[in-house]
């Protein structure tokens, strides 16, 4: 049968469907970036931000995607000389890892199997006897493995053991999942905007604590546009450093409109009955989940087939006009990926779980139609009897 | 749970989504509607809006909607003092009839039962004794039942028995049902934009046979901005009349290029297979429809509820962020519509009918969850294997 060869199905971990209105925002006509239309953007982008983090400062914003961000936070926080640890989870610590390694680093690194969090028990033996690490490198979520790492209870144990900076990639966790920086002792926090803030790629954020300012401002590495003291500078006057995204800053503006509309409480409680959703039709149609209830996160979701089945699901999948991602490094062909955060809702995941046994089924799997939207629609009609349950 | 309110899924019979692909075609910037680009749009989309109607000469363009395509259709075919018959299967037949009142003609009304077709054979026996009508009105899809008249027999039947023209409302039938205007002897096949066609409401077309043409040259009936006259004449200027509306025009030329790309033949079969798994849902949780499947059309479904149920469903549906359509006059509250049309895929009708179970059981009615979407995914699953099974 002929499809619509462009109504495409974004189910993809990032980037996520832009909403029309966020679109619309977008094509407002060009100001110039030193003009005091801009200057107030920039201002209150930055501080309706901050709840989204857990802060109470004002977010750092920059013209740059995810990586650079977690460039800048490597960067900004360990003192040339110095040291630091990180936890890998997943290609996304690795990277941080990698990122550590280019600028010649000293790095402890604590591998986790991927699929698996990093428990507070695993990082306090692992952080016993590293003590002059200056700084610490969590992943929130897990991109490659749709596994939430307890950053809260890892923060804890770093305080415990080190005086270490509490680092953390909040790439598609911020904005779906509750954050608290300044609660839970997380000294700099960064995410993109192509993920839960449902916007393209291309603007970086970071929440500074007021321990790591005092580092950075006494750090020595060689840095210029990855410097987060001009920025926070350039805050104080409510600008930016060098030119700004602007027409990205009118979209997170009408993002954070939407947010704010929907309520931060609500956001995350979608999230996790996504989450949830998800998870109960692929065990519904007998397909395995790689994390488990309790490490899974309310964004993206990893399904296990490693014999071949993960790849072929998701090139019929993309028959059917729903974009899923494959596995990273060492899961590649062995999982899929199912986003479900952003400008994402219940309805998504009841068109991917049923759009999954038909792909199934093309692929030649004993999948049974309706098995796994059965589950799905019984988690639905829970959540919306339950309706605001508080988010995990 | 909380939803993303602006997420709106417009499963209504018209207008129908709008793909982004002609939402940025109508951003265009604006031209003068007598440059020599907008005369360039206007023959174009003239001639390539033809295959659609299934004739060999151009197709009219007026800056209107559907029901000025219907009044235009009245008042060039009906001399003054003569009469018509009128074939009514729903409130799109009746509204015809209503406007020969309105104009004062003298009507023949043929009233089949709401959700029926009209066969050959009961047209036959009414037009029988009135020989003398000057033309036949039918309703080739009646979108208020879901009901598809067969428009190539009954017109047949016109000519055997009458020299009336043949006149069709092809609104939500014309771009999703194939049609053959020059080979059925339908002397005028007019629609609208907002619904196969994938565009907002703003344009209605008409297709004009030559017998048409004679009897319209002929027609002394007062008329000015509808009069088909001016628009042929302008038509082969490669202009229209009066102001056309450009931005519009822009959208139906990126219209004309999708279904072109995908091909009529396989846009017919894509409604075809949204209607055959629409159906086979509703079947599948133990609901009724309101039409046979020999009269169903590939375009909008009716599913009866006469008992409050259709509307304490659509209620439901619309706060699971789909929007379906009620009943119209004396099937008020007795039966909900979904459209499939235009810019609809079989992951839309996926959507909607598990959308539906839980907006049934949240209704209060004994629905299984996976009931319908299991019959919906087999018949998916069916048409996949078919694959380019030809179109009714």
């Amino acid at each position: 049968m002929s499809m619509l060869r462009d109504k495409v199905r974004l189910q993809i971990p990032g980037p996520t469907p832009i909403p029309p209105r966020i679109q619309q925002a977008m094509l407002r006509p060009m100001v110039g970036h030193r003009d005091p239309e801009a200057s107030k953007l920039v201002a209150a982008c930055s501080q309706r931000l901050a709840p989204l983090f857990g802060t109470a400062s004002p977010v750092l914003i920059m013209a740059a995607s995810g990586t650079a961000a977690l460039e800048a936070a490597v960067i900004n926080s360990v003192q040339p000389g110095g040291s630091a640890a990180v936890v890998v989870t997943g290609a996304f610590g690795d990277r941080f890892a990698k990122i550590l390694g280019k600028h010649g680093i000293e790095t402890h690194r604590l591998d986790i199997p991927w699929g698996q969090a990093c428990t507070p028990e695993a990082l306090a033996n692992f952080l016993k006897e590293k003590p002059q690490v200056e700084a610490v490198f969590l992943t929130f979520c897990e991109t490659s493995t749709g596994v939430l790492n307890p950053i809260d209870r890892l923060a804890s144990v770093v305080r415990e053991h080190t005086d270490a900076l509490v680092i953390a990639d909040g790439v598609s966790a911020v904005g779906g999942v509750p954050a608290h920086a300044d609660e839970w002792g997380v000294d700099i926090l960064v995410t993109g905007s192509q993920k839960a803030l449902m916007l393209p790629a291309g603007l970086a954020f970071a929440s500074v604590s007021s321990q790591a300012w005092e580092r950075i401002e006494a750090n020595a590495r060689p840095r210029f546009y990855l410097d987060f003291l001009p920025y926070r500078e350039s805050l104080e006057k409510n600008t930016t450093p060098y030119t700004p995204a602007v027409s990205l800053l009118f979209g997170l503006e009408a993002a954070l409109d939407m947010l704010e509309e929907e309520g931060l409480e609500n956001v995350y409680t979608r999230h996790q009955w996504m989450m949830r959703m998800t998870r109960a039709g692929i065990r519904g149609m007998g397909l395995a989940l790689l994390a488990t209830d309790t490490d899974a996160s309310p964004t993206v979701t990893a399904v296990k087939g490693d014999d071949g089945t993960a790849e072929a699901i998701r090139k019929q999948m993309k028959a059917l006009n729903i974009r899923l991602a494959g596995g990273q490094q060492q899961l590649k062909g062995e999982i899929f990926r199912i986003g479900h955060m952003g400008y994402s809702d219940p309805l998504d995941i009841v068109t991917t779980i049923a759009a999954l046994e038909v792909a199934a089924i093309r692929a030649g799997l004993p999948v049974q139609p309706g098995s796994g939207i059965q589950a799905t629609e019984e988690e639905w009609i829970h959540a919306s009897r339950v309706d605001h349950r508080p988010a995990q």
